[in-house]
C-alpha cells in the first residue's frame, strides 16, 4: 500500500524550523520523505512523503505537533493564502489502496488533530462533509484573519475539533484527493490564439473534460506557443484522451503537436494506462509489472 | 538499485527440497525472492529474486550451496536439457543499473561459484567471452553426460573453474541478458497464414527486428490467430514499434488487430517507454516516476 501525503506548513523563511519539520517526518519508521521545498516570498514549505495509512498519519500527527510548538500566525506574513500553522493536507492514493481508503484516513486524521492539539480541522476535496467544502479555495477564503468571523457562521462549523479557530495555529484543511499531473502540449506555431482555443474547448470549465484545468501561453524564446494543463483524476481522464483531442483540435487550425511534458513527478500507472490504450493490451493487471510484484513482496 | 536474477536448478520432483533452496535465497537480507514454481515433468525449478548486486551474489551462492548438498546428477532425469546442478543463472538490469554491471557481476559471480564449490563456469549472453558462447543452447548442447567428452576440447574450457565438470553437479552457465517479454498480438481474423507471414516478416531469423523472436498460432476456440513474441531486448527493439509493424503488415491483408496482451511480468520502463512515445514525451526522466523516486528514497 503506498499513500502519498503533501502537507503545506505556514514557514518558508526560517530553514532551522522546515529542517526540525523534515527530520521529524524522516524520524516515522516506514514513512519516506521524497522532498520537501520552501518559498520565503510565500513564507511557506511543501512536504511530499509517501508511506502506508499508518505511517503517514503518524508522520502528519507529528508534523502538527512541531508546527504548533514554532508557528504563530499572528506574526505570520507571506504571498500565499493560508488559514492554519499546518494548512492543507492531501492524502493521494498511488498504488493497492482507494481513493475510499484515503477518505476514511482523512477523516481519523482530522479527529485525531481535533482531539490532541484542539485545531479546528475542515475536510475538503473527496472528503468533503459538503459541495461547498471540495474546493479548498471556498474553505480559505478569509484566510486566518478572518476565521473568527466565518466560522461564526453556521455553515462554517468545523468537521472536527473546536467551534473557534485555534489562538495561533488557525485551522486546518485535511483531504483526499488524486494525484495532480501538469502536463503540457507544445504546439509547432507561433499563433497564441490556436493554444487558447484548444486549451478552452478541452478545460472543464468551459466544456471540455472533467478533470482537465488548461490555459494557453506563447513560449516566446522557441517561437512555439503551449497548452499547459493540470489534470486532476488521471483515471477518469486519462492522459491518453486529452492528448488525441488536442492532436484533432490543433489539425483543424492546421497545426501539428511538436512534443509534449511532464513536469514534475507522475504515478507510473498513469503512464501504463496510455501505454494499455495504445498497444491495444488486454486484461493486464497492475502485479503484471515487476516493480509492483516487488512492492507487494517487501 | 534493482537486478533480477532467475536461477534454474535442477530438481523439480521433491518440494521439500525446493522449499530449502527458496528458505535459503529468503533469508538473505535485502533479496526478495518474487516467485519459483517447479515442473515435475522437466524435474526442474525456477526462482525469481530481486535486489542489489551484493544482495542477488550472497542469494546465488547460498542457493548453490544447497543444490550442490542435494542434486546428483548421475541420478537426474527429466525432459528438459541439463548441464549442472544449478543450470543457468541470468542476471537481468531492472532499475538504476546497467548491463556493463549486470556483466561484472556475473563474472564475479563465476568466479567465486569455481572458488568455493570446484563446479566449472561458462559465461553467457552479454558475459560471453566469445561469440560461440553467446547462446544458451550451444553451451548446453550434449548435456551432463556430454560434458567430460565436450571439456576435453580446448574451445570448450570452461570461463572460470577446473577443466572437467564437477562430479555430481556438473557445470553451470552463468551470464547477463536483458529482460525477456512475452507478448502476443492477437488479429481479428481466422486466416493462420497471416499471422504466420506477420511472424516471419518481424522475427530476426527471418530479416526481421534484432530482438524479436516470433511465430504465428491459431486460437481456435476463438476464432483468431496470434503472432506470438518474445521480445529480448525492449530498449533496442522497443514494444511500440513492434507493435505498429505488426498493425501495419495486418492491414496489408485487410486484418485489423483486435488486441495484444503481456503474458507475466513486464518491466514498469518497457511500458513508459510507449507511453513517451504516443504522447511525444521530449526530456521526461526515470526519476519523474514517483515509484522510482521512492525507490531512491529507501
Amino acid at each position: 500500500m503506498l499513500i502519498e501525503c503533501i502537507p503545506n506548513v505556514s514557514e518558508g523563511r526560517r530553514p532551522e524550523v522546515v529542517t526540525v519539520f523534515a527530520d521529524a517526518i524522516r524520524a516515522v519508521p516506514g514513512v519516506h520523505l521524497l522532498d520537501f521545498s520552501s518559498d520565503p516570498s510565500h513564507n511557506r514549505s511543501v512536504f511530499t512523503l509517501v508511506g502506508d495509512a499508518a505511517g503517514v498519519e503518524a508522520a502528519v500527527l507529528q508534523l502538527f505537533e512541531r508546527a504548533l510548538a514554532a508557528i504563530d500566525l499572528r506574526n505570520h506574513k507571506g504571498e500565499h493564502p493560508r488559514l492554519g500553522a499546518v494548512d492543507v493536507v492531501p492524502f493521494v492514493p498511488i498504488e493497492g489502496v482507494t481513493m475510499a481508503d484515503c477518505v476514511a484516513l482523512s477523516k481519523r486524521v482530522g479527529a485525531a488533530v481535533a482531539e490532541r492539539f484542539h485545531v479546528p480541522v475542515f475536510l475538503y476535496e473527496e472528503a468533503a462533509s459538503t459541495p461547498a467544502r471540495r474546493n479548498l479555495e471556498d474553505i480559505r477564503r478569509g484566510e486566518f484573519e478572518g476565521l473568527p468571523a466565518k466560522m461564526s457562521a453556521r455553515e462554517w462549523a468545523p468537521d472536527f475539533g473546536p467551534a473557534v479557530p485555534h489562538p495561533s495555529a488557525g485551522a486546518t484543511v485535511i483531504g483526499a484527493r488524486m494525484p495532480l499531473i501538469a502536463y503540457n502540449i507544445n504546439l509547432a506555431t507561433d499563433r497564441l490564439d490556436v493554444a487558447k482555443k484548444i486549451a478552452a474547448a478541452i478545460r472543464h470549465s468551459s466544456g471540455g473534460f472533467r478533470f482537465v484545468k488548461a490555459a494557453g501561453f506563447a513560449l516566446e524564446n522557441r517561437g512555439l506557443v503551449q497548452v499547459s494543463m493540470n489534470l486532476t483524476n488521471y483515471e477518469k481522464t486519462p492522459i491518453f484522451r486529452v492528448f488525441e483531442v488536442v492532436k484533432r483540435e490543433a489539425a483543424r487550425y492546421g497545426v501539428q503537436v511538436l512534443e509534449s511534458e511532464i513536469v514534475g513527478l507522475i504515478p507510473s500507472a498513469a503512464l501504463h494506462a496510455a501505454a494499455e490504450h495504445y498497444l491495444q493490451i488486454e486484461g493486464f493487471k497492475a502485479d503484471q509489472v515487476l516493480e509492483n510484484k516487488l512492492r507487494q513482496a517487501e
